[in-house]
């Protein structure tokens, strides 16, 4: 089944300890879309200015996510400049934030995205989340990603959103905040209390855990770890998260049951993509990508952790 | 197969989020012989002083545990302080350390170890390990410990027994100041040219990864995780390494040759021994446990990161 993705399309300017790039395909909707194409259907929405020509929207429609959902409004594309430092790579640093038409970003849902099950909420305004999520009230299965941001300044709004997620994609800092406890498995348990049937917790080079509400996805509360890739060098960290969500959501949306054997497999998939998109700027590996090559990475990520 | 460690035996005053305790039974080689001694028999090689009584030399001799090389000294016993926050429950704050009589430690090997083949070297001055690993010049598999005090304060001595180490195990920050790389699979590959064989790297609450050099152990480089136990009250965190180690190296000591396989398995092991470790105050939960318990825990890692 095909997969709707709201969130940015935007450009990045980066600097890594590897060299810079000015103003490349960025934004989380993006990443995700590249990735999650590997296995199913993606369908965007997002907001774009005047100076996202067809050359970037030609990158998505190669991989065929439907842009439909695409909006080009007057204006500039939502441009993000960041640094990354070889002491602490997977701790961003932004040097600047151009919302531009994203400012005034209005999600809607195109008539033709209505029969998707599967929805991704990128990491925008939890408002906007709701927005979107209430326009899809079939959906089999809802993701959604948030930051420190929101859960700080809209801690209400956020909290209304995550009672009509599914599974909630969040990093370890982000988590224990949301929890307000420093323990993860607590933090875990607590933020499943607040709506989630499941949780990704992002660990960065460390891989990932899910965490399960008790009763759901037939089972115990039990969690799943994911290993993430001992990778010698770590071109550019941008995106690793929202590529470990498309390779999640991508493969479930790509199932004929949600299970929690698919939750399980969708870990390993989410923690290959992640471990791709970094391999080179920008999305630049996830571009060229091959299905096949996905397949091998698996089976590394397999000798990693299996005893047999 | 029995195998030999030398390290600290020593009493320990604690204080956690979970409460404090007095001078109870600590020490490094008391926690590794006491996992340890789940999988093999244990000879210990250490120095108290005049204040460890029978009652926790039995704690030991319990664990069939050979005490045949804990020497007596006139004094006190090697007494360390610590706490741990909340916040950040591994990281221990020291709050004394006194020597006393490890201060003198001049060790020496039993004629009744001297058929052992092998041995760890827990973390202790580098030119004290180097002695004692000379001492067993037939030891079929050697592991070692140290810190970023010797790291710091006797590097050439460390590289010195380095070479004469088949494993080594060490945590993160230990890796990459020895490396002196901030990229934690490129600080291991550094550190396997400086003379072990097997790098085992431990993550606290993120498991434990094992790099092998190249060749070594019929194989290819090619790295090897195991998860930690996600636990929800880490009542104390002293020893985790320790008896990480004590699981690793006992179960290695078990097997009748040391295959990949059986480093990967023992990477299980070692996480299973420090999640009980950390259950309960110092040694009480090692002291208690049973070999079903440790295999029942080994499924629960199974399933924590296994696909099928």
């Amino acid at each position: 089944m095909s997969i709707v993705v709201v969130g940015s399309v935007a450009f990045d300017t980066l600097k890594t300890p590897y060299g810079e790039r000015s103003k490349i395909l960025g934004g989380a909707a993006t990443y995700f879309a590249l990735a999650a194409s590997q296995f199913t259907q993606v369908r965007v929405i997002a907001v774009v200015g005047e100076d996202f020509t067809a050359e970037y929207e030609n990158v998505l429609r190669a991989h065929k996510v439907d842009t439909a959902g695409l909006v080009h409004a007057k204006g500039k594309t939502f441009h993000w400049g960041g640094e990354y430092q070889a002491e602490n790579i997977n701790d961003a640093k932004t040097t600047f934030t151009d919302l531009n038409v994203f400012q005034d970003f209005d999600p809607e849902i195109p008539a033709g995205y209505r029969d998707s099950e599967f929805l991704f909420l990128a990491n925008i305004d939890p408002v906007l989340q709701l927005q979107v999520r209430e326009q899809l009230p079939k959906a089999k299965l809802v993701g959604s990603d948030t930051m420190n941001y929101w859960i700080n300044s809209k801690h209400a709004e956020l909290l209304n959103t995550m009672k009509r997620v599914d599974v909630l994609l969040i990093n370890d800092t982000e988590a224990k905040m949301l929890a307000h406890d420093a323990n993860l498995p607590r933090a875990a348990r607590k933020v499943l209390d607040l709506g989630p049937k499941a949780l990704v917790i992002k660990h960065g080079e460390y891989g990932a855990t899910i965490f399960f509400r008790d009763g759901e996805f037939e089972g115990k509360h039990h969690p799943f770890r994911a290993p993430a890739m001992p990778l010698e060098e770590v071109v550019d960290p941008t995106g690793a998260g929202d590529s470990f969500a498309g390779g999640f959501m991508g493969y479930i949306a790509s199932q004929p049951k949600v299970t929690r054997a698919v939750l399980k497999q969708a870990m390993f998939y989410g923690s290959v993509m992640g471990s791709f998109a970094v391999e080179r700027f920008g999305t630049e590996r996830l571009q060229s990508l091959t299905r096949e090559q996905v397949e091998e990475r698996l089976q590394v990520f397999r000798d990693l952790t299996h005893l047999d």
